[in-house]
């Protein structure tokens, strides 16, 4: 019973990491797609969003299958609860890595980003990349101590984000208020992309450690 | 063993209703706090989330444990693991009320909403509150007909942030760069503020009516 149980958590945290591996690649492509103005990017970007949203179903299917059939106790417990918590993390991220693809798809066949800002977006979706991709590595691994580089990983994210707030108020900033919007928003989907990933770690600590995160969406 | 595990359910329903107009009063007052500039009814709405986030961690806490000693199956677990997911919208849209009072307190002595919008963000706040209040109803009655009324009054909240961008888009717009990212971000706010009580809805409807809801988050 325990070891079928264990069998199938397993088997659930491997398809978590290969979603974290569709987030990420989503990212990517919708970072490419908005400072290239790629429209067939963005688009694909957008499409393929229902695969992220069905391996959500299907995954959360499975844990509450597990649960129902497993009946599983204490740490168990935990651990099937936390993995629906960061389907759902995964899941969102997906939304914003689609929201960033709709902002390319507007502003077809200009992109989003003004020249002087290109630089700041593409380290920007480096660093979503990145942060994803250890959130997908500590699941993996349950690596704690990889867990505490994605911290680190945010406050990059956050300079970077404070750096676009600091072109869109500088006196050089000529292009308006659209722009300037659509830059709002663009940081602002980078930025809740990063805590989401966040989260995802904190949770696999608190699985590994027992210590209990802080609701991690208050970022 | 049944009737215990309603009771415990019962209580916990109880307190979430609770739990919503915490979140209802929190958005009620940040939304004064960003009209009046009111910078201390602002500092108390950013101080109050606390009790917010506490309420979140007792109600997680309680669930989690119904879950481990009563072993629910069935429509019973499904309505716990949905506890747990109402539970992280309600915590997330305290999270979102907080970001307007922060806003609030960024600009004062200045409210951050010019005058010609102080009607439409006046307007968000009601409707917010409005959706919310609904949301409360719908947890407390399972009255999946009311669920629906969330939805229209979701897109009178879509249709009240597009009157923002509007305004921010026309060449009336005299205020510049920094009020528009205000603008952008709080209209976020308080458009996925709503996204979540629509989604708290959408779940209890899931829960009387077995039909599994698209991801709530996508909209």
């Amino acid at each position: 019973m325990r070891d079928t149980f264990h069998d199938e958590l397993d088997q659930i945290g491997t398809e978590l990491v290969e979603m974290s591996r569709l987030v990420a690649a989503a990212m990517s492509r919708a970072t490419t797609a908005l400072l290239d103005a790629d429209i067939s990017l963005a688009e694909a970007v957008i499409s393929d969003d229902a695969r992220v949203d069905a391996t959500y179903r299907d995954l959360e299917e499975r844990a509450l299958d597990v649960l129902a059939r497993q009946q599983p106790v204490a740490t168990d417990l935990r651990t099937v609860v936390t993995t629906l918590r960061m389907i759902a993390d995964l899941e969102r991220m997906g939304d914003l890595a689609q929201h960033i693809a709709k902002v390319a798809r507007m502003r077809y066949p200009t992109s989003a980003v003004p020249a002087e800002l290109q630089d700041t977006i593409r380290d920007m979706g480096a660093v979503a990349g990145q942060i994803v991709a250890k959130a997908g590595a500590v699941i993996a691994t349950q690596d704690t101590t990889r867990a505490v580089e994605l911290e680190s990983d945010d406050d990059v994210m956050d300079t970077l984000h404070r750096r676009l707030f600091s072109a869109l108020l500088s006196e050089d900033w000529k292009h308006g208020v659209e722009p300037a919007i659509d830059i709002t928003l663009i940081g602002r989907y980078y930025e809740r992309f990063a805590d989401h990933a966040v989260a995802v770690a904190r949770r696999v600590v608190y699985l590994v450690t027992g210590e209990m995160p802080e609701p991690a969406s208050t970022a």
